[in-house]
C-alpha cells in the first residue's frame, strides 16, 4: 500500500502503520487508564485524539468510546466503527497528513514512549470460554491418555468442543503466576496428594475478542460471525496438569486451569490481519449447515514458546508453531457458541486451544513436548520437563508482510514458587 | 424472639422480619433499579432509607452501597455491614420503633407493593460455578450412564467437583427460556442430529452468593469461607440432555447449560437462615486439611418443584427435596474453589449441584425422576418425560421456624418453542 508513518517505526518493529493495535495503558504510574494503539516505539493515546475532535467520522464524531478505562464499549460499536477508527488513525499517522505530523504541542500529548507505558487489561471480561480445536493437541492429549485407536472421540469432528474459563483470573502478560496448590492421586488406589502443582505447564493459544455480541437465544449465522470478532491476542492458558488429571471427569478442567491466564496487551484487529488470510483446513465430515462457511478462513501468524529458566539471563525457544493449524475456525467457534441461544458480550473471549504443529518441535504445551515429562527439554545448561519456578515463558506472535510486519507483541509470565 | 413488624405480615408468608430477604426491583416500569428488602406483601426501598441518613451505623452511615444498581458493593463490605443492615433494618421495621412506622410520607415512599414491583438480577454475576455436590445425583447419572459398579468415580469423595458455567446468561425467575437448538448423536455411528433440544430439563439447584471474595494467589481458608458467603437464592440449571450428552466428553457441559440459568429474585442471608443450620454429612474418606471444617454446616430448606403444563390453569408437584442432602458444605466448596488461588469476586455464583433426596419422589431433575425418559411422570391429564414448550417450572424453597417461615419466593420460567 505505500503506507508510511511520520512516526519512526523500525523495519523490524511489530507495530508499524498497517498494524495499529489496540490496548489500555497507563502512561505514568498515577495516571488513570487509557485507550492506545500501538505505532513504532510509541503508544498512541487516543482519548487524546478523542478529546481534540480528530475521530471526525460520522460514527465515532460523538462518542465517549475512546474515553473509557476498557475497550468495550468500542467493541459494541461493531465493525463500520471499526473501520471508520482505523482509517481515521491511518491518516492522522501518515506521513503526509498535517494535522498530527505537524503540531508539536498534540503530537508531545498523544505519543507516548512505550518503554514507559504500563499495560493493563485491554478489555473487561464477562465470560471467557476455551475451546479446543487444534487437531494435533487433541490427538497428541488423545494418544497420552486414552491410546492409539481413536485417539480423538468423534464429537471432536462434528462441533467444536470448549468449556467455560474462568474470567476472574485473567491477566496481562507481565503479571506474576503463583503455582497452584491441589489434589492429585499419582498412582492407584492410594489416597491423593496435596500440595503445589509438580505439573506447571504453558498452552500455547490465542484468544478472539468478541465485538457486539448477541442477545439471548438470537444465535449468530457463521456466515455473519466474522463482524462479531474484533481482533486475536496472545494467550497462555496456563495449566497444572497433575491437579487437572485428577479433577477433571465427569465434568472437565477447573482448577487446574482457573488459578490464571494470561493475555497480550494489544488487540491485533481482523482488518490488520486481513492480509494474512489463508484457507482454513478441509473438515471430514462435512460441517453441519449451521457451521458451513462460505468461505472458510484461517490466519498465518507465525507463534513462537520461549522459556527463561530460573536465574538465567537468556531464554530458549520451545516451539514453533502457527495459528493456521486450527481445524475450526473463530467463525465456527462463535457460530456454534451462539447456536444454541447463548449470549455473548463485547469483551468476551474465544481461546482457541492449544496451537500444535503437527511436528514434536512445534507442540503448544510441555505436556506434548516432553509427551509427558518423559522427554525433557534442553534449556541450554538445564532441562525442563514441566515448568519450575522462577521460569519465565514468553510467548510472541507475527505476520509477516511485504516489508512489514504484524506482530502482537509479546505474553509472558514468571512462576513463583508456592507461598505455602 | 418475638420480633414483630409494624409492617402487616401473614402468619404464611415467606418474608416475615425474621427474613428481609434482599433484591434488585423496579417500583413501576420506568423507574431506575432499586435495591430493597422483602417485607410480607411489601418491598422496602432501602435506597430511600439510605437517602434519609437511617442507616445510622459505623460501617454503613457514609457509604453508598445501596444506591446503586445491584448489590455488588454492598457484598463487597462484608459480614460486619451485612450485620448491621440486618439490625438497623430490623429496628427500623419493628413494631415498636416509630422513625418510619410514624412517618407516613417516608413510609409511602419506602414501602411498595410486591405486585407492581418488577425483579431484577441482584447481583452483576462475574463468574459463575456450578458444583456437583449432591450424592445421591451423583449416584443417579452414574447409574444412568456408567453402570451399577463404582456409580461414583473415586475423586468426587476427594473433592468438591464443579466446572465453570456461563455468566452472561444467568437470568431473573419470570424469564422466559427458548428452547436451545443443538447436536445430538442419538444411536451408534449414525450422523448427528441438529435440531431443538428434546430432552430439556431442569436442575434444582441453590446457589451460594459471594461476598468480599479475594485476590488473585490468596485463598480462603475453610473456616473463614463462611464470611465470604452473603447468602442462598434457588437455582434452576436448565439442560438440553440431549445437547449435554453429546459434547460433554472430554470437557465437561458446555451449550447443553449455556443458554440460560434462572434464579430466584431474592437473596436469603446465611444470618436469616443461621436458626436452620444442621449437620453437615459424615465424609467418608475425612476430607483432606484443606477441606476439613471445625464445624460442619448444612441448612434445612425444603425444596419443591411443580410443573404448569403448557395451556393447563394448575401447576403439579413433580418433587420434594432438601437442601441439607448437600455433601460437600458450601463452605467447603469455596474453599476448594481458591485453593488453587483462583479469586473470587462479589457476586459471583457458586450452585449446589442438583439437589436430590435418596428417594424416586425427591430427585432433582427429569432426568433421574422418569430414569432418562423411560418412566413419564402424570400432570394431571397429560405426561411428560421432559419439558415440552409452553411448560412452565417452578421451585419453592423454605425453611419452617418457630412460629414463622423463612421463604424464598420461587423460581420460575416457561420454555418457549424454538422459533427456528
Ligand atoms: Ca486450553
Ligand atoms: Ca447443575
Ligand atoms: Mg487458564
Ligand atoms: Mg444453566
Ligand atoms: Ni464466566
Amino acid at each position: 500500500m505505500g503506507l508510511k508513518s511520520f512516526v519512526e517505526v523500525q523495519s523490524d518493529s511489530q507495530f508499524p502503520i498497517e498494524n495499529l493495535p489496540y490496548g489500555v495503558f497507563r502512561p505514568t504510574p498515577d495516571s488513570e487508564p487509557r485507550i492506545g494503539v500501538a505505532i513504532g516505539d510509541y503508544v498512541l493515546d487516543i482519548s487524546v485524539i478523542a478529546s481534540a475532535g480528530l475521530f471526525d467520522g460520522p460514527l465515532l464524531k460523538n462518542s465517549d468510546c475512546f474515553n473509557q478505562s476498557n475497550l468495550n464499549k468500542f467493541l459494541e460499536l461493531g465493525r463500520p466503527a471499526w473501520k471508520e477508527a482505523r482509517a481515521t488513525l491511518q491518516k492522522l499517522l501518515s506521513d503526509t497528513e498535517p494535522i498530527l505530523r505537524d503540531d508539536a504541542f498534540l503530537r508531545q500529548k498523544a505519543l507516548q514512549p512505550m518503554d514507559n507505558a504500563e499495560m493493563l487489561l485491554p478489555v473487561a471480561v464477562g465470560d471467557y470460554t476455551d475451546f479446543y480445536s487444534n487437531i494435533n493437541h487433541a490427538t497428541n492429549c488423545g494418544l497420552m491418555f486414552r491410546g492409539s485407536e481413536n485417539p480423538i472421540k468423534p464429537n471432536w469432528f462434528c462441533l467444536p468442543i470448549a468449556y467455560h474459563g474462568r474470567a476472574s483470573s485473567i491477566v496481562v502478560s507481565g503479571t506474576d503466576i503463583i503455582r497452584p496448590r491441589g489434589q492429585d492421586r499419582p498412582k492407584g488406589n492410594s489416597p491423593p496428594y496435596f500440595g503445589p502443582s509438580r505439573k506447571m505447564d504453558f498452552e500455547l493459544e490465542m484468544a478472539a475478542v468478541v465485538g457486539p455480541g448477541n442477545e439471548l437465544g438470537k444465535p449468530i449465522d457463521v456466515n455473519e460471525a466474522a463482524d462479531h470478532l474484533f481482533g486475536l491476542v496472545l494467550m497462555n492458558d496456563w495449566s497444572a496438569r497433575d491437579i487437572q488429571g485428577w479433577e477433571c471427569v465427569p465434568l472437565g478442567p477447573f482448577l487446574g486451569k482457573s488459578f490464571g491466564t494470561t493475555i497480550s496487551p494489544w488487540i491485533v484487529t481482523l482488518d490488520a490481519l486481513e492480509p494474512f488470510v489463508c484457507d482454513g483446513p478441509k473438515q471430514n465430515p462435512p460441517p453441519l449447515p449451521y457451521l458451513a462457511e462460505k468461505a472458510s478462513r484461517n490466519y498465518d501468524i507465525e507463534l513462537e514458546v520461549f522459556i527463561k529458566p530460573a536465574g538465567q539471563e537468556h531464554s530458549y525457544a520451545v516451539t514453533k508453531s502457527n495459528f493456521k493449524h486450527l481445524y475450526w475456525t473463530i467463525s465456527q467457534q462463535l457460530a456454534h457458541h451462539t447456536v444454541n441461544g447463548c449470549n455473548l458480550r463485547p469483551g468476551d473471549l474465544l481461546g482457541s486451544g492449544t496451537m500444535s504443529g503437527p511436528e514434536p518441535g512445534t507442540y503448544g504445551s510441555l505436556l506434548e513436548l516432553t509427551w509427558n515429562g518423559t522427554k525433557p527439554l534442553s534449556l541450554g545448561e538445564v532441562t525442563r520437563v514441566f515448568i519450575e519456578d522462577g521460569d519465565e515463558v514468553i510467548f510472541t506472535g507475527c505476520c509477516k508482510g511485504n516489508g512489514y510486519t504484524v506482530g502482537f507483541g509479546k505474553c509472558s509470565g514468571k512462576i513463583l514458587p508456592s507461598p505455602y
